[in-house]
């Protein structure tokens, strides 16, 4: 354990340290009172550094997560409707709850905007939001208001776990596959063609912006997940290679994964030449990755209506990097690591990482 | 129930609208869908317009509430230290759970910020705040760090209530006393010593700068008032009138304040001329208002350490205001709505009202 006399930090910006240094310093400062002995921490499963806290009670887990959205850094008001920005917000959220395969009840909404925005706008984000909520028997109990120079929406999702069973990201072990559901890429071509090509085709412009815009969260995929005896698994949001990482970090474990295996939405296939690129790294799918032994996988493959595709496996192999991506005649194929060195790399958001 | 169509929302900014019609707005969107039926709905106690939401589990009540504060509305970097930052941050939304006569038992940090901060001074935050989580006995389990142009600070904090009994603000009735905890108008004399009042003596301003930096939460206090038998409590966070409005919003009724029972802290009237303002408009006092009849006031009185105060009493008689303060003599004395009408006088926080 840290001895509080022993932290020494030199003069830096936070943007020198970049996203594990500073993960590790507020870590760092939570770890030094973690073992104290008092009840809270003692009920604690899951903390800091999985998509949702976990913890026990009685008859319960209990799951609780938070996101922020920052107005220019995360969305661009002259181009997302408030309908969306209402509905994006909640998913999100939604999501982490999915990839601890929980079940969704309460919703927390803080919203922190300039006085000067329009009555009907926020009316709209509110409404959209509540429909998405409903859609999954969540309900909207609290929040607050508050002016500020630019719009920040925080909300704050409280779930619980079905049958005691939660994914986490700690627990791939080494043999087992790796398998994703659905089709990815939608959402970072989605993105693409909003800043920088315009897809003439309505009905593919229309999918593209539906994915980008407003995610649906797996939460059925992820309580099947954990019934079907999966242990370990994330939502895709900081990209495919990203998240996979964050697993292989967590679970101290490489993976390998086989790009022609990875599942490019077809939309994306057929109009965008970086795809493949747009699959691995793009991000914010909100599909569900997980690990599992072969029996496993096929089990969920029978379970769930969606598609689940194998795209690689969790190996002891000493491989390059702790996530290496293979073609077919098994020739490693680099990766751009966007979406993932957060504030070194101007990228925005970061999930504090595992212990 | 207000029906979808039936909403027609006329051009206006969310300044002209107002800290009522917001709030009734985000209300009305979520009053559409709360007589779903769905599960989640049906366990809700306590929805938007408290201190906290609160919902039933089979063996507990739960509690959960969400607080943010903005750089330069909510804070000036300036002024505020960052170990200051960090124990607000968190003291503001644990003195929500002491108003339910709650125990809080789980934290979640949601941090914008910009790149260029000091690391130091990140650290520095997170230190107190876990400092200030430990002494109430809370785990901070969770939460997301993101870039923005300017700090945004939300935490969450889940807690439970001890024995069924929680504290609202829709309970009180006729007849009964308003009391207070401890002594009041020591945060917003900080603010003005801050601003622009220097005080000479080094006791008196480190005692204005803490009250105004470094409330302390009435856990124990709240839980107190809740075994002695107490329905109805509010924390001091906008004002003695304004929170006492709020209770009489909430409940249907009035009350009636005597302004020479009104606790003064000995420190606000030795320095500052407008003392009894400070105490009743001032705000972020953080005790606990609550109401209550002469037997249960004064078993609270017997069982707490700190002082009470009787400060007036509800009434049905009809009086000019919800709330009328008025001196030893019967005449009313006129106060300032200070802090309380928020968007429109520029005041900047408002908890969703009380339905």
């Amino acid at each position: 354990m840290l001895n509080k006399a022993s932290v020494i930090i030199p003069p830096m910006k936070v943007s020198e340290l970049g996203e594990f240094g500073l993960i590790n310093l507020i870590r760092g400062s939570i770890a030094r009172y973690e073992n104290s002995g008092q009840a809270s921490w003692q009920k604690v499963l899951v903390g800091i550094g999985d998509d949702a806290a976990a913890w026990q009670s009685d008859d319960h887990i209990h799951l609780a997560t938070t996101d922020t959205l920052v107005q220019d850094i995360h969305f661009d008001l002259d181009v997302i409707h408030w309908e969306e920005l209402g509905w994006k917000a909640l998913a999100v959220n939604l999501s982490d709850i999915a990839a601890m395969g929980g079940i969704p009840k309460y919703a927390l909404l803080s919203l922190a905007l300039p006085g000067e925005l329009e009555v009907e706008d926020i009316s709209k984000f509110v409404d959209a939001m509540v429909h998405l909520a409903r859609k999954f028997g969540v309900a909207v109990i609290g929040g607050n208001v508050a002016t500020a120079p630019n719009v920040v929406i925080t909300v704050t999702v409280i779930g619980c776990s079905n049958d005691e069973a939660i994914l986490k990201r700690s627990t791939a072990s080494s043999g087992e596959q790796i398998a994703v559901t659905g089709y990815l890429g939608l959402s970072a071509a989605g993105l693409e063609m909003l800043k920088r090509k315009p897809i003439s085709d309505r009905e593919a412009s229309n999918i593209l912006r539906r994915a980008h815009f407003q995610p649906i969260p797996k939460i059925r995929e992820g309580q099947i997940l954990a019934e079907q005896g999966v242990k370990t698994a994330i939502d895709i949001s900081d990209g495919l290679v990203a998240d996979l990482d964050h697993i292989c970090e967590s679970s101290k474990v490489n993976a390998r994964i086989r790009v022609e295996q990875v599942p490019v939405h077809p939309v994306v296939t057929a109009n965008f030449l970086n795809h493949q690129e747009l699959a691995l790294c793009g991000g914010e799918d909100y599909e569900l990755l997980f690990t599992a032994d072969e029996a496993t996988v096929a089990r969920v493959k029978q379970a769930l209506n969606s598609p689940v595709t194998i795209i690689g496996d969790i190996t002891e192999e000493k491989l390059p990097t702790r996530v290496t991506v293979i073609d077919s005649m098994g020739n490693i194929i680099p990766y751009k690591r966007g979406g993932w060195e957060h504030f070194k790399n101007g990228v925005t958001e970061i999930k504090f990482a595992e212990p």
